[in-house]
């Protein structure tokens, strides 16, 4: 059988490392030319898989490629935009086998979240109604650390290093000044229905009143007497507090404490601005000077602070997605398994994508302190090894060598636009 | 003459490396010890001095010394509390005086920005007239930059190689996600008078087209139709604006753009929220999505990104300061004097206390480009050098090593208590 050209995209939400999966899937089809011809990718993820606006990767030095591996963001463009149900619009996943069939795309990658490998399920459906024989491979990607099955999302790691690092660091910072001046200190940090983020920032405590003092989760509803109380107390014991707030905080009712009023394509809320709630109301309440950061998307592009063990990850499981699709393993998505928890050892395992689509992963009870406003040593035996390592990009006067892609098209072969 | 000793602290808001100039303060005194005693440090600044609340820095090891050089934030305790001038608040002096002639301190070094140099001015003015000998060292730091004399302020540029980094990172994930999702991305840092942090996040474009798109900084007056319209404009050309704006953006009748409405101990008024009112004039008046980070302390304790020039350069005005005072120089403060741009090469100068002390230096006209909304080549050529070099601290089990020193108390002479 001659070789068939493959079809990568990234979706969703980029991620420091998701251009190492990249790396993976690129580099290990190139080792492979007998069964795997071009790998195209999407611009701006599916996007560019229903407009007919691919990338030839083939025209990408091998040391571009490599260079993928320690660039953040997404090389070829990432989008948000979830394909609705096959009822309902039957006419994208058609278009979508129509460019494939036109470029002869045996293979189908999809690097992202939930929505993502619900997306590549779906497609490995149509092409088996249709006739047409396509291999969809998931790829994880997620700094939420929220899809199913997997024990950790590519991503995640370098997300939690980051916040660990930023709240250890920030920590340091106000415990120098709260004699005279700022009390309490405010670090929002993502995660709209899951805690897995701010968690994180538990790491940041070695001892018992290390910051951060207050963690707030999406899992545990919003008790303002009990957290302002938190607040004075560690303020009164320690002399300042440190508040790590998920931005996907909600209140007994489950509403937003933070609610942006609008939404992305997904039909999500926006959200923003639950840490300048937070902490004003520490001020007003209680008449604490505060200080506020809000992260946003420095925290999941923060390349220059990668977690070693979530490079090799993502790295992994973007090899591992050629491997198994040249195996004819259909509708899969390859999944980190662990063995051990310290040493940290893991290993590739698989995934059916009717397993892990459209669930979303919170975090358990048993990571979670009695009060609501901490993490257990169970969340840290977990955690711990995902920020393990550092792996550093290199460095040209001062900054970091990202690389920025030729990005050259393939040329279009059907003569019909689609509008998205 | 028998050694005397030496009183140490820190003042004014913290850095990433100001425990490194610690480090040379406390490494150098002890290579001279027929001059100098011990080295005590205020616990929390300058207050420490006033309670009589010291810490003997003789009580930690080497070890723990050495690891100052990485550690951020103030190992000590700093305050933000300004002495009022000699004729408004002699007795506060005064009992400076007392307290250093009970710990027979001959040496003053205050580590801080503008208004502590004024500080350790008075305090050497003050001793002359009591005919008490002391001699007063200041050396700078402050994440601002705004010191005159001296070619940049230790602190500055580990911040300025954060703010780059970070937007350079940030930049990416804009660009990858323009196309359906984000299309402003701000980004807010500190600099409250001065645009140095601010003007730092320029370096970050390599290229014409590069983000940063706009850069507001506080030296030019906010012109909101000429901003929307280079926004627009970015978004046409680009797909995407990146902004980086400083927290003391002003409009044209001095006003700040974002007041939060209190003010600190120094007088100065408390700011914030600059960030989030430019992204949502972005989406009301141009109907553009935006994303928005506050940098807030992590920018000034990011010690994880060290440039290793700022680190040097911290080093080296501590071991100069104690160099200085055994030279029986006194009202005087270590400076950085640069010597070429590239390669970059600068040594150690000198300047009377009285030619630093509550002067702010400003972006120079010729940094900033004629629509006051970027930075020239000069003002690269300025930063450039300071970010050079990544100083990383030794990390164990995913996090960086930093010290908490013991900070033992000096037993107490003085019966006295002293009212702040």
């Amino acid at each position: 059988m001659p070789p068939r050209n493959a079809f990568y995209a990234q979706s969703g939400g980029v991620t420091s490392v998701i251009n190492a999966s990249a790396c993976g899937v690129i580099e290990t089809a190139r080792q492979h030319p007998d069964q795997i011809g071009h790998v195209y990718a999407g611009r701006n993820g599916i996007i560019g898989a229903l407009r007919e606006d691919m990338i030839d990767t083939g025209q990408e030095s091998a040391e571009a490629i490599a260079a993928l591996r320690y660039t953040p963001a997404g090389a070829f463009g990432s989008c948000r935009y979830k394909l609705k149900g096959l009822e309902e619009n039957r006419l994208e996943y058609e278009r979508l086998i129509e460019v494939f069939a036109a470029h002869d795309i045996g293979y189908f990658f999809y690097n992202g979240g939930g929505d993502s490998q619900d997306t590549a399920l779906k497609v490995s459906q149509l092409g088996e109604r249709m006739g047409y024989p396509i291999t969809c491979v998931g790829i994880p990607k997620t700094v939420d650390n929220d899809l199913p099955v997997t024990d950790c999302c590519p991503g995640f790691g370098t997300t939690a290093k980051y916040v660990a690092v930023s709240t250890l660091e920030a920590g340091l910072d106000v415990r120098s000044m709260a004699e005279s001046s700022t009390k309490v200190f405010v670090l929002e940090v993502m995660g709209r229905h899951a805690g897995w983020i701010a968690a994180a920032a538990g790491l940041a405590a070695d001892h018992s009143g290390d910051p951060p003092h207050v963690i707030l989760l999406p899992e545990v509803a919003f008790d303002r007497p009990a957290f302002l109380e938190r607040v004075r107390d560690s303020v009164d014991r320690f002399g300042y507090c440190v508040i790590v707030v998920s931005e996907g905080l909600r209140d007994a009712n489950g509403g937003f404490i933070a609610d942006g009023g609008s939404q992305d394509a997904f039909g999500h809320t926006q959200l923003g601005g639950v840490g300048p709630v937070i902490a004003q109301m520490c001020k007003d309440e209680l008449g604490l000077k505060y200080h506020c950061a809000v992260a946003d998307y420095l925290q999941r592009a923060a390349r220059h602070i990668g977690s070693k063990t979530d490079v090799d990850q993502a790295y992994a499981v973007g090899r591992a997605a050629v491997e198994m699709a040249i195996e004819g393993r259909n509708a899969i998505m390859p999944t980190i398994v662990r063995k051990a928890d310290d040493p940290y050892q893991w290993e590739i395992g698989a995934a059916p994508l009717s397993d892990v689509a459209n669930i979303e992963r919170k975090l358990p009870a048993e990571y979670i302190t009695e009060d609501g406003l901490g993490i257990t040593d169970a969340a840290r035996r977990y955690l711990r090894p995902l920020i393990q390592g550092e792996d550093y990009p290199p460095y040209r006067d001062g900054l970091p060598t990202y690389i920025t892609l030729k990005n050259v098209s393939v040329p279009r072969l059907l003569g019909t636009p689609f509008d998205i």
